[in-house]
């Protein structure tokens, strides 16, 4: 079961990421192996056309996963990011995006994650991710 | 061979990008089915160890692609990121980062590139990607 | 809703794919924008350690996501694949996998399935992967 | 420097791999962080429409990969494949099909290649490919 709450989730990644790009993004939830992270609107993130940026959605699954991951494991801030594959679906509303990711492996030494991204208020996914994540030795 | 020259493209970005996240990137080079473009160092792009963030070298590499697709095949800015996929290969150095983009496939409707990625001043890459991008009919 | 049944599109393997590699896949379930895909234990797909091999993983996801694709459009021998991401979560066991595929995005020109797999009777997931078909124009 | 020469390598795979799917490939060259690997043309790799199929070039990518790392560390059956990204740009001829790998990370447990793959006599690319292997302790 996760061993940090959403609340504290929030306040390690202030406290540990204060010039993180934009605006700071929000931690809904956390379950075992879950999170879910939502990343506020920021007129920053749009592009022609009036669509919520890629890198936006990026940096949206690379967090949910690793907050997922912390959940679990407690606040490691040097876990870092090997690899991320996204396909983008369709083009997100000028709207909050919400990333619900879930850990598909939690080992030693490796963690992958899944995120489905979705517009605020919408059940159409417009982003899928799977995102892996190194795990230091403590 | 290319439409756009790199000032061209430069000059492109900077008016359909205004807000675009963190500093402008700097198209350096354009040749034929390739680029060179270039993310100037900034503190909001560091990350708990003094490396660059992972969402920096991915808002990087989808740039460099776009942009060498763009040199091929003029100013289109609704071409989008269908799919991106990023290996982050070592931690790279608090510096600029360079990313050289290669279209591998160029058709009618979807181009692919690949992408290395160096920090400044250092010819071992800290990442690699692959990046799909739709093409709007005309 | 489907326009195939799974002993359809069975059948529709059958003939089409005379030589494909290894023994039969099987069509087990179709449901809306869903495919079940069994893949028969054959020791040719075995690997030193006793495990599945990945080519035979990649070649369950593929076809799982194309199965659940003509579900939907109905037999268009055609489709081609245009990328594949899997990620190998743990050693599968010298048995049967199973495909569970589902698609996130049914487009006019491109499709995008997500697939999990298991070996039978095995709840915990082995591999995961995501598949993107290029569908041809009629 | 490659550990093996490309006759050990390939004496390697026949007797670790005697099962492997399909005709066995060759290893044509060995080189300092490099393989090349041919896939010979068998019909059980024709796909509908006379091309070679998804899945042949998929078991090239993963091999060509294999094959290099093993030239580096030296014989190590239980290297395993922890994931894999293919993009697949043309139809490639019915012909033997040529994979060119280039290892950019070889970590102490991680090695990160990168494919490209051709049709025999070609110099136009048909996939390119990225694959990561996990490296056993010793």
């Amino acid at each position: 079961m996760p061993k940090m709450t959403a609340d504290e989730l929030d306040g390690f990644l202030r406290s540990n990421f204060p010039d993180r790009e934009g605006p700071l993004m929000r931690v809904e939830v956390i379950d075992d192996m879950a999170a879910e992270v939502r990343l506020p609107y920021h007129e920053m993130h749009l592009r022609p056309g009036g669509t919520m940026s890629g890198p936006a959605l990026m940096l949206l699954a690379d967090s949910a996963v690793y907050v997922a991951l912390l959940g679990m494991i407690g606040p490691v801030a040097l876990a870092v990011t090997t690899s991320l594959n996204i396909n983008f679906l369709r083009k997100p509303a000028p709207a909050d995006v919400i990333g619900k990711a879930r850990l598909i492996k939690l080992g030693k030494n490796l963690a992958v994650g899944e995120v489905s991204i979705y517009s605020d208020g919408s059940d159409t996914m417009v982003a899928h991710a799977t995102v892996t994540y190194s795990i230091p030795p403590k």
